[in-house]
């Protein structure tokens, strides 16, 4: 049986690791370490900077692995989501395998940018690795995207008692302002899709690249900074080749 | 001028803590623990242990204080609410100055259950603070209860690119589920709010004392589990003489 740790190790900051992830890697057999995409290139060196700070435990072995990338169009959405979960979840079995050969019982881990529960695909493709090796997943909680962003701003997520939606770039765009919140989180966000709201009322706390060493941070009234977002965006992802940007949103009651 | 370090320090689990919340303990002059309640004793004692096993600074001082309590009824909630953070915000100015006299600089820092962006007033009282002494907050993430409830039974919060909200037990008792999503989590419950909802196509995932060693987890449909939620909630709350719960609801489509 293979115990599948998916460890939260936070979004940049390699401070935001928790002594409980710092325990599991130590208690791994093997880490894979995912590989492919410019972003994906600095992602898989933070995680080896992590590791070469915190990993002690000699006989864990590091693995990296080409990861499958996802097709670009052709089937619905969906399905090339479902499609590449599948090839992903492969790629996974390959690697164990290669690495573990026969062993019956082992100790896998992942780490995994912010926290596993969070806009992220790792418990749904463990359950597909699942239907082809037996697997028990275990998650290991680390700071997610829109702490970073509360922490950077000093800001609480939420009005007092009030309640939050947390969504996405593409859900905003198509739906508009989620019903009955004034307080709404939007990741996954690839064109700056505040830009599709009337911003008469809204305030934005914007980070692009947050809790990194590139972090940028914008707050104030959308309708003053919604141009200064799209710009520095546009200047970090020219920069980097690459950028992870989040935002919080508050309509004034 | 006062650094003001509000330290998340997860839900429970001692190796919920992160790396920067240890430095930003041993980085503090003064830490401030509050009492008060039978809760606050526990968590007052949990706070202790995270100090005995973190703290190597010997100059950190380290402050027990009452916290004044909120008026039970009279004024309205929000006035009672504001009341009460203004309370605290002097209660917390008492203890600084009590401990550091004069001192015109120093760091000090409280422990902070969770994280403080979510659902906690410590930032809001720090803002009160701040009219009261020259003050700069800084905040440190630490893992919410949100998280440790997915963690614990090893689900995403999200479905694939779909949003969710946060709300209280308060708002879904006075307003029913949330327009327009299909996960819903459910925190400051004091009365299984779920109970007023049709549970037809609801599934639900509850903890009770969800990363500390008074753990219980159901999880189920709405319709089957509700009672036994009720109950275990209860029997939690006869025990200790309170119970901190959280859940998770999705509608199936």
């Amino acid at each position: 049986m293979i115990d599948l740790n998916l460890i939260g190790i936070g979004t940049g900051d390699p401070d935001h690791v928790t002594q409980q992830a710092i325990a599991a890697m130590n208690a791994a057999d093997l880490i894979l370490i995912p590989l492919k995409g410019p972003e994906k290139t600095e992602l898989a060196e933070l995680r080896r900077c992590l590791l070469a700070q915190h990993l002690n435990n000699p006989t864990t072995r590091v693995v990296e692995f080409d990861l499958p990338e996802r097709d670009a169009d052709g089937a619905p959405y969906d399905q090339r989501v479902s499609d590449w979960h599948d090839a992903i979840a492969q790629a996974w079995k390959t690697a164990i395998t290669e690495a573990l050969g026969t062993e019956a019982d082992a100790n896998v881990a992942l780490l995994i940018w912010g926290d596993p529960m969070l806009y992220d695909s790792s418990l749904r493709i463990a359950e597909r690795l699942g239907h082809r090796m037996q697997i028990t997943p275990r998650v290991i909680p680390g700071i997610t995207a829109i702490q970073a962003l509360c922490a950077a701003h000093a800001i609480p997520l939420n009005g007092v008692g009030a309640p939050v939606t947390l969504t996405t770039g593409r859900q905003l765009r198509n739906h508009g302002w989620p019903d009955g919140v004034q307080t709404v989180v939007v990741m996954l966000d690839g064109d700056c899709a505040f830009r599709a709201l009337d911003p008469a009322g809204i305030e934005i706390w914007w980070g692009g690249c947050v809790a990194m060493p590139q972090e940028r941070l914008v707050a104030g009234t959308l309708a003053e900074v919604a141009e200064k977002i799209v710009t520095i965006r546009a200047a970090l992802r020219a920069e980097l080749g690459w950028v992870m940007d989040i935002y919080l949103m508050r309509r004034t009651a």
